[in-house]
């Protein structure tokens, strides 16, 4: 099988996925198991230095089993969306040869061999963030480099959609689609890239992480009782979401943003309608990310045209989007007149790209305390320290890559067992 | 034009008109001046003695222009709602006599009188409890006693509507529907009677007053948006809402309360998820309002088959509907473990029928503190005292009815101006 002749050696891929966040959103499915939607969804990559998983896979005839640890927790692997994506590249593993290391494997042993797998998310996994979206991607594109797969993006998309759906879109870096497809085996069901990152790279992303204290439903069990219980979820699918996904492409191509805005906002509402449609509704955001959509409401109103979108996941966390850094920093402003730091810290309230707080003047708990009040929101001008527990500033970013430093790799190449573990 | 010779006669009617919440909803005009509905709904109407506005007409050759005065401050009557009423009434005022004060007035005269109005409701105006339909059925009902019209309560109720869309169910005791009608000149919008309030007497109406900081979208402005915007509202109306409403009525003639109930919540929830697919999106429920629904659905769901139905107007209160007494002692228990009042003060935290408490087992504040956590909620065993302000207890009731007597009119006989102003 190898030509190192002991059988101990360890032969790794280390690989980085970004997140992405939908701004048509992805909600129903029409096939449970191959995971196949209800409709098309347009999403941002956004950049892996803040917010990514890394993933090491590792392959040794000495694993008696596969295993993984999600950041640094050993989890099962036997559920039937892991074993999925695991199947799928195995079939399509070909010869791979490490000289350096005098390894070969033959694609027909791979089903014979063992992997372990470390996954490791740069942002905390139960924010609510799509921790799920990048980890199957890095999953199956790590797990992929490593068995020398061959496929182009388009099917590794389609793999990792059935590890999580939202996950096909962030194989891409930019702007993601994620075509629902036709056909019943959802051979058609992938992602195609609309641009790349650098097509409209003004966009600055700001995340409010917001803190909630009531356990919320999972996406997966969600999106099934609003298949099978609200009556507008199918008009959503048939008939508006066809429409809004030409008209964001338009947006996307033709840097529109605000064309991009009022579909990103609107498409962010509908979908929470139809959460609330659902039978028993179904609560992702909650007052402070009703607070949040206000604020920008009313500025967006007072302008006469967007200065920022905002869209909410399966969770209470806010997405703002803005054209550009000027009005992400007024935006930031605005933000942190009404929820300053609960505990007085800007320095750890802000996380990602940090300079913001210094280009929005903001450079220390002072300069947060005499912010004005935004003068277009005419809410009472209470404060509500504490209803976000940080900020996170991004922007958009590439695809998934390999991380050829071996010291990078989340797993020990003598042990084969996670570092520190 | 009286036969009192010396002009300074006041005459007068005072009526009481109780308030009504819908189980299938209202949301969208598809005519504003004339209020015309884009969908049929059907209220239950509350029993007057808890919620009701009670209004005193006047009239008097010495009146100088037409007055109006609500729960003691004088209003302005120039709106054209309140103006298209009055017209409506007028048109159709009768010959009327009072031998006793020797007064008579011709129809022909009413055109020339004008009206002094005091109205006042038994709760309050800004909880968000369709005060404006009281109010209006109220108006329309007593100025209509007043001057003698002969009209049926079909027709008052098309009056009515052109004051506040909902009033025109007001005009009606125990269960009420609004055909939306078909005419452009909305003669066949009317309210109908489904059932009266003995049809299914053991219902139990409580009502969650919930505390709110916020302010809240008029429904006027807020449904004229949903109309304009909302890409869902027409699907609900011409799709959603005629199915619903053919199941609410069996559901009410058969006194299924398993069907009313499902059919009242999913109403109310495809109602606010209209209400949040409309940009700028409008939140009318809170955190708390989606605690009480939390509440009601795990109890719901841990008994198979609905124990209470919930629904919300134009705010974040609760109006839960129990089956029977039985119901509604539970579900009272299960209120208070979640939300005491904040200042300790039982009494005064029951309002309408306060002997729900006693039959709760609930008679000092220690009884509430002592109450279980129920059993199926796997909330955290947080509480939220202060976040409902007070319940209402109440039932099913009668529509409006004249007060003869006159100690209970709101104006001075002799002054023509509201009592203690």
């Amino acid at each position: 099988m190898a030509a190192a002749e002991e059988g101990q050696w360890v032969l790794m891929a280390t690989g980085r996925s970004p997140t992405n966040i939908a701004v048509i959103k992805y909600w129903g499915k029409r096939d449970e198991a191959l995971i196949l939607p209800v409709n098309d969804s347009i999403s941002v990559t956004l950049d892996p230095d803040h917010l990514s998983a890394t993933t090491t896979v590792a392959v040794s005839p000495s694993f008696p089993s596969d295993r993984m640890w999600l950041n640094g927790k050993e989890i099962s692997l036997s559920g039937g969306r892991f074993q999925s994506c695991l199947r799928e590249i195995r079939k399509r593993a070909q010869d791979v040869e490490d000289e350096k290391k005098g390894i070969r494997i033959k694609k027909e042993d791979w089903g014979k061999l063992h992997v372990h797998i470390a996954s490791y998310n740069n942002f905390p996994t139960a924010a609510g963030l799509a921790s799920s979206a990048a980890g199957l991607a890095c999953f199956v594109f790590t797990l992929g480099k490593l068995m020398n797969v061959k496929e182009d993006h388009g099917e590794l998309s389609s793999i990792a959609r059935q590890g999580s759906g939202s996950a096909c879109r962030s194989i891409y870096g930019g702007f993601v689609k994620w075509c629902m497809g036709k056909n019943n085996d959802g051979s058609d069901s992938i992602a195609v890239q609309l641009a790349d990152e650098a097509h409209w790279n003004d966009l600055v992303i700001i995340i409010a992480v917001v803190s909630s204290k009531q356990k919320e439903t999972s996406s997966t069990s969600g999106m099934r009782d609003s298949v099978e219980t609200s009556p507008l979820l199918q008009y959503r699918a048939q008939t508006v979401v066809p429409e809004r996904v030409l008209k964001m492409e338009e947006a996307i191509k033709s840097r529109n943003f605000e064309s991009f805005a009022r579909l990103t906002c609107a498409d962010s509402n509908q979908f929470h309608a139809v959460c609330l449609d659902t039978s028993p509704p179904i609560f992702y955001m909650n007052d402070t990310s009703h607070r949040i959509i206000s604020l920008v409401e009313k500025w967006n109103q007072s302008e006469g045209t967007p200065r920022v979108a905002y869209t909410f996941d399966a969770g209470p966390n806010a997405v703002l989007i803005a054209p550009n850094r000027k009005n992400a920093t007024i935006l930031l402003q605005k933000l942190l007149y009404y929820f300053p730091p609960q505990d007085n810290d800007l320095s750890s309230y802000m996380v990602g790209d940090k300079s913001i707080l210094s280009d929005a003047g903001l450079k220390s708990i002072e300069d947060v305390e005499a912010l004005p009040a935004p003068a277009e929101t005419k809410m009472p001008s209470q404060k509500f320290k504490g209803d976000v527990s940080y900020f996170i500033c991004s922007r958009l970013g590439a695809g998934p890559k390999v991380d050829t430093d071996e010291s990078l790799a989340l797993i020990d190449s003598v042990t084969g067992l996670p570092k520190g573990v």
